[in-house]
C-alpha cells in the first residue's frame, strides 16, 4: 500500500508552517521532531529505525530514483508533500539542497545500557557548547566503535542541525544518553558488573597515553572554554594529559577526542587479541 | 616616547570605516590586513611578531592594565585608537568583546624552510574548505611541535576570522606556507637534503599506523567532501588509514589530521630517544 502523495503550494499552508517552526533549535528540542536534509542522510535515519514523519520533496526530486527508493523505505506510514522548489529551499536554508528531507522523531536521549557493558568504551562530553565539536566527537567515537556517547545536560542539544550536519549520519549509529550531570554518569557508570575506568581529559594531568586500564572505560572530555567540572577532577580515578611539545596549550576538544578515542579503541583490540589468544 | 591615543566618535570617521571594511573576508584578504579581537589572542600575536598598524580599546577597556600592557608592548609605532563601547561591539560582531583589539598585518605565506628541515614534520591542508577545521588543524600542528603549517589554493585563507578564532593564537605560531597545487608542495619537498616521506590521509589505503618511515615527513590532509586529489593519491609514496572498526566510513578532516599528527609526532620523539642513546 504506496501512502498518498500531498502538495503544499504556499508558505501558509499549516503542516509548512509547522515544519518552518521545528527548524528553530530551541522549538525541535521541545516538540522533539528533528529535520534531515540530503539523501544520504535521511536514509542513514531510516535505516537506523529513526522514526519519521513526513518525507519531504522538491518538484525537482520528486521523480528521482532515490526520493521514490526513500519512499518505499520510509513505508506507508509516513507522509509524502511535494513542495515548489523555492519553498523547499526555504525550509533548509542551504545553498543548493538536493530536495529530499525528511522530518522525523529525536531518538530517544536515554539509550544507555544499565550496566554498562562488560567491555564497554563510552565517551562522555561534559558541557560541551559547540555543536561543530560535539557532532564531530559524536561521528568520532562511532568510528572507533564506542558503545555509546553520553551527554551532560550542560552540553549542546544533539540533534540541533549543527550537530547532526557535523555527526554526519553518526547520531544514528550509536546509543546516545544524557544525565542531569557527571555525578550522575558516575553513578550509572558504578553499576557497572567489574569495576571499569572513568578517566578524563586533562591538560594538567601528569599520565600521558598510551593506557594501561581496566575496561569498561568511560572518557570525559569537559568544556571548551573551562574545561573539565571540579566535579569531573574530583571523581576521575585517572587524568590523562596528551604530550604537547609544540607552543598551543591545548587541543580543541574534538582533537582530543579523536588522539583519546582512537587509543581506548586500539587498547580494547588488544586486549581482544590477547583473550583470543590465550582461548586458543 | 608613547604612542597619542586618539578617539573615534563616528561609524562614519573614515578609519572606523577602512577597518570596517578589512571585516569582510575578501576584503581582508586583498589588503593582507587582519583584525585580532581579545587580549590573549592580541598579546599572542604580538609576542609572535606580527606587525601591528592599530590598537583598538573601547572606553570601558582603555584604562585597564591589560589594555595599557598592549600598548607598550605594541609599541610607538602603533597607533592607538579609542572608540565608545558601541562602535567597538558593532565591529567585533561577537556577543561580549573584552574592548580590546589589533589590526595587523597578516604574516606572509612564504615561510617555509627551503629545504625541508632534517626531521621536519609538516602538516598540507589540501583543499580544506571549513575554516572551523582548518584553525583546528593549525592549532593540533602547534601543539604537536610540528615545522609549519602548508596549504594548497584552494584551502580557506588562514587569516580569516574563523581560522583565527578555532586556531587559538596558533596561526602566528609556527610558519604557513601556501603553494598552488599539491605538484607544487612535492616539488618543495624533493628539495630536503635526505629523501623524506609524503604520506597521506586516506580512508581507502590498506596501510594503517603506527608508521615506519623516513623523515622529513609531510603529513597530507583532503578536501572534507571530495577526500585526496587525484595528484595527490598519485604522488604520494604513501597512504595511510585510521583503523575504525564502527559504522561511519570516515573522520572529520581535523580529527584524522589530530590522530595522525598525534603519531608522527611520538614516532620523531622515539627517534630523537633512539638517536640520544646511540650517542651516549
Amino acid at each position: 500500500m504506496k501512502n498518498q502523495r500531498r502538495r503544499i503550494e504556499s508558505r501558509d499552508n499549516t503542516t509548512y508552517r509547522a515544519i518552518v517552526a521545528i527548524r528553530r533549535p530551541r522549538r525541535s528540542q521541545k516538540t522533539g521532531l528533528i529535520f534531515l536534509e540530503g539523501f544520504r542522510l535521511c536514509q542513514d535515519a531510516l535505516e537506523s529505525g529513526v522514526v519519521a514523519v513526513y518525507l519531504l520533496l522538491s518538484d525537482s526530486a520528486a521523480e528521482l530514483p532515490a526520493a521514490k527508493s526513500l519512499e518505499q523505505q520510509a513505508g506507508a506510514s509516513v507522509q509524502t508533500l511535494i513542495l515548489p522548489d523555492r519553498l523547499f529551499k526555504t525550509l533548509c536554508g542551504t545553498q543548493n539542497p538536493q530536495g529530499i528531507a525528511l522530518v522525523c522523531q529525536a531518538p530517544p536521549l536515554d539509550q544507555l545500557p544499565d550496566p554498562p557493558s562488560e567491555n564497554g568504551l563510552y565517551l562522555v562530553a561534559e558541557n560541551i557548547q559547540d555543536p561543530g565539536n560535539l557532532g564531530t566527537m559524536i561521528r568520532t567515537a562511532d568510528a572507533f566503535a564506542f558503545d555509546a556517547v553520553i551527554l551532560t545536560e550542560g552540553t549542546v542539544y544533539p540533534f540541533n542541525d549543527k550537530v547532526i550536519r557535523a555527526a554526519m549520519g553518526s547520531c544514528f549509529h550509536l546509543p546516545l544518553g544524557c544525565f542531569s550531570d557527571i555525578k550522575a554518569v558516575a553513578a550509572w557508570f558504578r553499576t557497572a558488573d567489574r569495576p571499569g575506568t572513568l578517566l578524563a581529559s586533562d591538560p594538567l594531568a601528569t599520565e600521558y597515553l598510551p593506557f594501561d586500564l581496566r575496561l569498561p572505560a568511560a572518557l570525559i572530555i569537559g568544556n571548551e572554554a573551562r574545561g573539565l567540572s571540579h566535579e569531573a577532577r574530583a571523581i576521575c580515578r585517572k587524568r590523562v594529559a596528551i604530550a604537547m611539545p609544540g607552543r598551543a596549550e591545548s587541543l580543541n576538544a574534538a582533537a582530543a577526542a579523536a588522539v583519546l578515542c582512537h587509543d581506548l579503541m586500539q587498547y580494547r583490540i588488544g586486549l581482544n587479541i590477547d583473550s583470543n589468544l590465550q582461548n586458543e
